[in-house]
């Protein structure tokens, strides 16, 4: 199922900017009982990068009632939210009017193993690195290329995600999720001033974590810090935190941090507490 | 004029991976008297880049045909050419069949002045700097974000080209062109291995100036040195060569190395001269 600018079809303009330049951005919400979750994030962080691509941002009324129209009575799914350009401008240049175009479409739910979320998955260092650029860093927009390459680098289901480091060899994120690790008690995740997308579940952890009283430290670390680390794990909107038990030759426990903050990241989904303003 | 997949439509599949992740490549080719400008040169740059992203390389008698059957009567027009791994695949995976989707389009001849060949051009630099990414560097692909960005840094016809340098502060390439500059009767432009457009006028620039004698060094070069310089041009497959008079503050005539290039490729352009293999 399918909405584009309102309509139902499957089809978009090849001249949409989005198609020519990957000129737009996109979010990935999870769906449970039909409940988009954390829906304001999602939309809040849509916000930011129309804000940073200069890309009028669209009408929340509109966007709220398509993505309702598209979950009504859908039980478990993802709905992906794709806001670009629209069509325009000459070359690179802008449009002198910028009409969005804003495409809604509803996807089954992956079949993730319960065990990655309860035993951990396994990880690969990838060989594509990330490029560095402020003025893109954090928003998820649709030049995507780094992850596909990264992504493609193995096959198969011994390997459930990859972890990329920037073209410095720091260490940055999955090609899907974002990644912390816990060292002495305390939680570490990078900095995505150059490169990486600031996840909602990264965000929310970072603030969860700050107001249980042990905020996250936010540092460049490379590969070899990682490896040294009491516990490591993964998030995104789709899988919540997995638990990495294997990175390259290197294995780790599920701790007990890991633990309480899937925990309080459940909570937060069932509203039994809040974070931030 | 549009064909998508041989069929003639100006829609493509909101799932294409083009769409959801620019992951795909393009070509933009002149089209002078009904005659495809280099267009052995654009596919052999289209077989780099399908190798690189791991996108099969459509078949050359098929794009050649559909190129003539759109550019047939047409006299001075661009030909663009998307090729984009298609449809399919969970999230950045690689589908485990890759039908790559093609979209060959036609648009009119930008009406550029007379003078911006011979009197010259003004550029400035601009802020958006260039990510570096060795796997991506080179190849004309679709995530062209920061290009975007740079190209709505100014707006109006006080200045046709913007300057880009890569997060290094190292000076790459035009917005849409690549860039050269002459110092002490030599040649020189920057290397293209971390990030930037390796250009077809580019390439053919680098094998004539050798095949004359002088070979382009290519080494990189901060915004101050471009600045000393005694003559800089930018050139693409659709302008051709532009002189650059004025950089910022800074003048530059109209030097006998930018003149001499500009009728080597002419002459290129009208089969008189021939380079390369």
């Amino acid at each position: 199922m399918m909405l584009i600018n309102g309509e139902s079809k499957r089809f978009i303009e090849a001249i949409d900017r989005g198609f020519q330049y990957g000129d737009g951005l996109f979010e990935t919400i999870a769906v449970n009982n039909g409940r988009l979750a954390f829906f304001d994030q999602h939309l809040a962080r849509l916000q930011i990068g129309c804000r940073k691509l200069g890309i009028p941002y669209p009408d929340v009324q509109i966007l709220f009632s398509e993505a309702n129209q598209l979950c009504r009575g859908v039980d478990r799914a993802i709905l992906k939210l794709i806001v670009t350009r629209g069509v325009g401008g000459r070359g690179y240049r802008l449009p002198d009017l910028i009409h969005p175009s804003r495409v809604l479409s509803v996807h089954p739910f992956p079949d993730y193993p319960l065990e990655y979320t309860t035993e951990g998955i396994r990880a690969r260092f990838c060989n594509t690195r990330l490029g560095l650029n402020p003025a893109l860093a954090g928003i998820k927009h649709l030049n995507r290329l780094e992850q596909v390459l990264a992504r493609a680098e193995w096959e198969g289901t011994a390997i459930q995600e990859g972890i990329m480091l920037d073209v410095n060899g720091s260490v940055i994120e999955g090609t899907m999720t974002n990644l912390f690790y816990v060292k002495d008690n305390r939680l570490y995740t990078a900095i995505l001033a150059q490169s990486g997308v600031a996840g909602i579940i990264r965000q929310l952890i970072i603030l969860m974590s700050e107001s249980f009283g042990f905020p996250v430290i936010m540092q460049a670390f490379a590969p070899e810090q990682l490896l040294e680390a009491d516990e490591v794990f993964v998030c995104n909107s789709i899988i919540g935190i997995w638990p990495v038990r294997q990175i390259e030759g290197q294995h780790f426990f599920v701790g007990i941090m890991t633990k309480r903050i899937q925990m309080w990241l459940h909570q937060l989904q069932h509203g039994l507490i809040s974070v931030g303003q």
